[in-house]
């Protein structure tokens, strides 16, 4: 993974086997020109599939604007430009004796939201980011530039079952605190001398009920002139530096 | 003005001249179709020119994707979405007996980061946005989209001069703090008893040198991980919300 705005594509189809079966969790995108036939491809298909890869079908013309004139065997796909960690594998190495603090993005589709969150989770020194393996943003270009480079500064774990992680973060020590506009904590109450997650929802509809429920704090920042919620981003700065600020 | 996401556009020469006598503050653009011989408008040319409000030619099929099938004699006008005031009548009114803190956005070109700062700075109770007549990001629909409609909940003031509107400011007993991430004082350490005004400079190149001199101080921000700069809204956030906590 180069340090580099531009987004990053392999092709061919062993290169791209090759990172199915030891790196899938790079791997944000599969496209395949749409005149070949199906069963050329059936084990990356397959291998796709399994690791719950999207999978675009275009015309070579497409393949062509993504990697120019190579032997893109029509497959091409486009790599994330962080390193992912797995969950699992990050809970196991985590620290929690110097009271880290981890952010939990769920369901946050906008990459410039996505990419000016990493940003601020960097500069305010939090632990981790961690996404649901689906309904994400994928970490494109577009993040990586709003990120100001700065995506690769900051682990971004993924997990598949979101409910499950806070769970199991919850054991291994961590308090959950919920950015809700109708949260009975104030930010400016908050409390670091503990390990804590922080959990950020869409910027439509907020944290899903049932992630809510799991929360230890509901976490509400004060405003004035009737205004009902911030830019995602803009919360999560808040919150992120009202933990630094603290510290 | 209607609290309304839709761009808002009046059309018609009458209308159009009548706006650019009495309201010119709040007309953001005039388009008008390409085919239009000049001498059929010079009076509206001319108003618009003395007020430096920006004319687009375009085709009729544009106009038409603006108002649709009305009778707009080949001109329309995009209007403001927010209510102007003129920096010397705001000055004029202004109370500073209660401390207020008043945003300056110089050369703040992104729309969504202008609605954004809109929202913030409603939400954190700053008392009004100063912004330079030109060298700004419209009002638009985009504008009053991010801002989620709070954009008429704040007083958003024009000034010909941004230098000379800081010495003014300085008069009327303001201090003037700069947003600069090679400033000397923490954001932490910022106090409040005083009237304050919160420059934020351009997305890319930060506040002009010339404006930069007038600061009383010059406020930075800490960063972990090599971070050099944050989004422009999230740095605003991180200021109006500390100025709200000490309040």
């Amino acid at each position: 993974m180069t340090d580099t705005n531009a987004d990053l594509y392999i092709y061919g189809r062993n290169p791209i086997k090759e990172a199915l079966t030891h790196e899938a969790e790079q791997i944000e995108k599969i496209y395949v020109r749409n005149s070949l036939r199906d069963s050329q491809l059936s084990d990356i298909f397959s291998l796709a599939s399994q690791h719950r890869i999207p999978i675009s079908h275009v015309p070579g013309s497409k393949l062509y604007s993504l990697v120019g004139g190579v032997n893109d065997q029509g497959i091409v796909a486009l790599m994330s430009t962080v390193s992912y960690l797995d969950f699992e594998v990050w809970l196991d190495d985590v620290d929690t004796s110097d009271y880290p603090a981890v952010l939990l993005l769920d369901e946050i589709e906008d990459p410039h939201n996505f990419g000016a969150m990493l940003r601020t989770a960097a500069a305010a020194g939090i632990s981790a980011v961690l996404v649901p393996k689906h309904r994400r943003a994928p970490v494109n270009a577009a993040v990586y530039k709003t990120s100001a480079g700065t995506a690769g500064r900051i682990p971004v774990v993924r997990t598949g079952n979101l409910n499950q992680a806070v769970l199991k973060l919850k054991d291994a020590g961590f308090w959950i605190g919920g950015l809700d506009m109708e949260g009975n904590q104030d930010l400016w109450e908050l409390e670091v001398d503990r390990p804590l997650v922080f959990i950020v929802g869409s910027e439509s509809s907020g944290i899903r009920p049932k992630t809510l429920e799991h929360c230890d704090y509901r976490i509400r920042i004060a405003m004035e002139n009737q205004v009902e919620s911030l830019n995602a981003s803009v919360s999560t700065a808040l919150l992120c530096y009202e933990w630094k600020r603290k510290r």
